[in-house]
């Protein structure tokens, strides 16, 4: 299914097969898990197929599968960017092709860790889904999905997830997909949260959320008020 | 009050004269507004006497008052900057002497807008609150307030402000004394957000929350869910 044909859905996103590159993390696996529980099809991809099926495996199948990333961003018609921020440019680069006409989730948070904590790394495209959108020039770059706490989402006994997810993005019908997409997720919702040039600081506000945890023993999320 | 004897009281901040610099713009009188219907003296300062003291008396007069900044600097316990950022580090460091040995708290929001709204400004040191402590070698700065939609604070009609405030600082007596303030405004939670490095990302929220209130015709403000 194109972006288009998804879009002309509007919010009746539950058809959608939903690819996670690099999603043998624990953002991606946390992701694909939840979004394999609201009834999606979801091809994890990795570096290797075996870890990406293992992953897959090891969350309990059904309707997750994996396989290597050129072939899940191939396969699915709305693709997460999870990958670890070292790689994020790469990889997408070298996907640039697959990726052409989709719309691309990315959830990556470039930060680095020292000492006394978490802090915001500075990128030179302002933010990684300013980078993803310069070098997948014919895909759609929406972000989505910075502050989720993988434990979250991964852990069995949590059944909603008490949260906000801020979705940004300078195409319309690409934030209302993902909004869409984030609603069906219990306990989420997806708040439309301003263009792409204003991502940089919502993915470095998760090393706030980082010292939060660390400070209060939390998972820490954010909720919208207000709205 | 020095910052030594009101950190000495631990949580009973009711005694604390708050001053407000550059305290007339919506933001200031907003917090003024709330501090002294919590119980405290406030000063608002501000570059002409004329103007503080006008805007002190439309607010009720009481315990607000209006004098000049330096003056309002050298008479609080406390000083709230939120001065417009274009005058933020001149006019904190020519009051560099007066705020001495005091937490000041930053509340300013270097931002920009243009025809597509809200963008956030990139600042030298990181963050204007980065930029308070740069010249005011001599106080203990603390980042805080800034998500609070001026609007409510003003509006009579509303009785509780139903946020988060994310308080950031390295020195854990000043982050402690600012959430405790935080936390006499009804219906406000101070929450520890983490180390002054990451306060840019919290300020540049705010244009995020510009873009939120005009999506969906909102006061759109930030509670931390999990804590």
């Amino acid at each position: 299914m194109t972006t288009e044909s998804a879009v002309a859905q509007g919010p009746d996103v539950a058809d959608l097969v939903i690819g996670v590159l690099g999603g043998t993390g624990d953002q991606g696996r946390g992701l694909a898990r939840r979004l394999s529980m609201a009834g999606h099809q979801v091809i994890i991809g990795s570096r290797k197929a075996e870890r990406a099926a293992a992953a897959a495996a090891e969350l309990g199948g059904g309707l997750l599968s994996g396989v290597e990333n050129r072939e899940a961003a191939a396969a699915a018609d709305v693709v997460i960017a999870a990958m670890p921020w070292e790689g994020h440019r790469d990889l997408l680069a070298s996907l640039a092709e697959p990726l052409a006409g989709k719309v691309v989730i990315d959830c990556v948070n470039p930060m680095g860790f020292d000492s006394r904590g978490a802090y915001a790394l500075r990128v030179p495209e302002g933010s990684a889904a300013e980078q993803a959108a310069a070098v997948l020039p014919d895909s759609t770059v929406v972000g989505a999905f910075h502050h989720v706490p993988a434990g979250l989402l991964l852990d069995p006994s949590v059944a909603t997830v008490d949260m906000d997810v801020l979705v940004l993005g300078d195409v319309r019908v690409a934030t209302d997909l993902v909004i869409a997409i984030v609603g069906e997720i219990p306990g989420m919702r997806g708040i439309y949260g301003g263009r792409l040039r204003n991502c940089g600081q919502v993915e470095a506000l998760t090393a706030n959320l980082v010292s939060i945890n660390r400070r209060y023993s939390a998972h820490a999320g954010i909720r919208v008020t207000g709205v």
